[in-house]
């Protein structure tokens, strides 16, 4: 991360819905844990009291709610508080910040399915936000699998779900583009294996980048 | 107004907090209204359903809720909002557009008051919001008679004014100033008169600017 004042390292996990991405970013929470690290399991929209607010009023509530610059603006605004109240704070102390999504899911959900508007999404995060993770780990899964498993699962916030398989299809490959544009910092991992064997791919690639860090 | 579909006229009234211009703006709604013109009276932030929520979401709550560049982007959430649902619309059908505060109280409130940020809030407004009202009148006051009135009234949305009387003296020329960089569009009124003297005044150069448009 850019900002001298951090010790800490910052990790997100990027996927479509279903990929298993929240199981995984868990996982490895555990595991650092379990050597000593102090880490940090947040999420996006959200992380903070104040964007998890916000995170309320963007999620829940008919697709048309909002529309997609609005929503880019209530993401940015989740995301600055997020940054400032939780994220900064952990990566001073010298903690591991694993992120369980972050900018790249604003330049996917709202920048790609909703309109053209990545360029948009992008000079939002020039002047507001300006701060990438040094690691970020895509879980790549087929969108059939993924709208299935989503779809096991209970709860309010289901706006997004309800672009339905299309939409994921979309988002897949725009991940994966998206990776393509940032090698340096993104890893790809199939998430289409047991959790545990995900699990140990996750763990060997951060393990690398916490070493390098 | 830029907007090449809006055949109404957008009107805007700034001022500090007790300056009157919430009176005036009512007055003038009524007074165009009487006239047969159709108007729309809004204010910000707020104005539509989604903006109001965001409203309550940043004016309730401990001053240091929201740092000063999180505070402009939930405005500007709002204020696109306000724009796509209820001021544009209303433009479209040729209505008088009369809202209580715009950008200009952003460029104020945030871009002076919290830090040195107008340079933040321009380039937001140029990306995310791009319109200008045809005329803002801006009721000048005295910052003591301004607190004096503001303080008589009741209400739990008292973050702003709890930054008491030294924010309304900048404040006040901080308004003047922007009235002197957008000469074209701002007209100063004086607002330590009656109401009815200051309605009046007001009266007279919008019906100067609806003329001519």
């Amino acid at each position: 991360m850019s900002d001298p004042t951090g010790r800490g390292v910052f990790l997100s996990f990027e996927g479509i819905d279903g990929s298993g991405k929240s199981t995984q970013a868990r996982l490895l929470a555990e595991a650092l844990r379990a050597t000593g690290r102090e880490v940090v399991l947040t999420r996006e929209p959200g992380g903070s009291p104040g964007a998890e607010e916000i995170r309320a009023l963007v999620l829940q509530g008919d697709p048309d709610r909002w529309s997609a610059e609005t929503e880019i603006l209530l993401f940015t605004a989740a995301r600055r508080d997020h940054l400032e109240r939780t994220i900064r704070p952990a990566l001073a102390r010298g903690a591991v910040v694993i992120c369980d999504r972050f900018a790249d899911s604003t330049r996917m959900y709202q920048g790609l399915s909703r309109g053209n508007l990545r360029g948009v999404v992008d000079q939002l995060h020039a002047l507001m936000i300006g701060v990438e993770p040094d690691l970020t780990v895509l879980i790549d899964m087929d969108p059939e699998v993924g709208l299935a498993r989503a779809k096991g699962r209970q709860g309010v916030e289901e706006r997004f779900e309800d672009f339905g398989a299309d939409l994921q299809r979309r988002m897949r490959a725009g991940f994966l583009s998206l990776a393509g544009e940032f090698p340096e910092r993104f890893r790809v991992i199939d998430g289409a294996r047991s959790p545990e064997a995900v699990a140990g791919d996750v763990l060997a690639v951060v393990g690398g980048a916490l070493a390098s860090v």
